[in-house]
């Protein structure tokens, strides 16, 4: 476990909030030299805890309404089918454009994150792509309204 | 609404991917001129397709386990309470360090991703502090496993 102290933290929030940053620019908010902030940087990414650096996409090209999915599969009569099943619409979801997140859930579900030009869309697809298929036991849909954190996560997810 | 062409599509999903390409390596990987290149990242920020730049935190400092949290409140007597005691949960969930995104659900509900180091952890989290809030109707917690499509997510929003 890469150890971090308070300068590592203080340099990763600086940018967490703008990666673009130089490295004068951090040296002169924490107030350290230049040598040490770049020996630091340079650090934090061979050590991956800068994994890698990504775009943010601003408001106009995010999904105005975002509504959490949770499936879950009927258990049926040969196992074996269940993995296969829900391996097979968690493919066939994540290359939709407007499915910005999917992920197993237990052995039995699976749970996304679904964008929509409104939440009328969002419903849409869920009744007319998701409940139509078979061998579902529930379909639950929950919408997200006003973040209090994590806003930018639609930003982050969404494809251009 | 900015209009996006195939060049400022390339451009953004390469940012994308790593936002740390130099204007020359883009324009290289792209064909096109430096000039072209450089203009056009212009435009994308003083547009604010590109709203920011971030970094994405590695494996390590990601939580391990991963859950959406859903919880319902009971339609108060008094309906102005609903309002205030789903804001007041809100605002407190947001300020713990493994609430990694809270946002409220339709009237009456909040939605939220919740990380660990482990499974019992979520869990416990769910069961000491959530659960025991008084007026809830409803509180379900999903696992999030494998992801198949948006696994940067926690590595974005986690705290350092």
């Amino acid at each position: 476990m890469a150890q971090l102290d308070d300068l590592d933290r203080a340099i990763l929030r600086l940018l967490k909030e703008d990666a673009r940053l130089t490295i004068s620019e951090i040296a002169e908010k924490l107030g350290r030299p230049e040598s040490t902030i770049h020996f630091r940087i340079k650090k934090l990414q061979e050590k991956n805890v800068i994994e890698r650096y990504t775009i943010i996409l601003g408001e106009e090209f995010r999904p105005k309404s975002l509504g959490v999915l949770y499936l879950q599969a009927r258990t049926p009569v040969i196992e074996d089918f269940l993995e296969k099943y829900i391996a097979h619409i968690v493919k066939t979801l994540a290359m939709l454009p407007n499915v910005l997140m999917v992920a197993r859930s237990g052995l039995d579900g699976i749970i996304a994150l679904i964008g929509g030009e409104s939440w009328d869309r969002v419903e849409g697809f869920v009744r007319e792509t998701i409940e139509v298929l078979p061998g579902l036991e529930r379909v639950e849909l929950f919408p997200v309204d006003g973040f209090e954190k994590g806003a930018g996560i639609t930003g982050f997810l969404v494809d251009v």
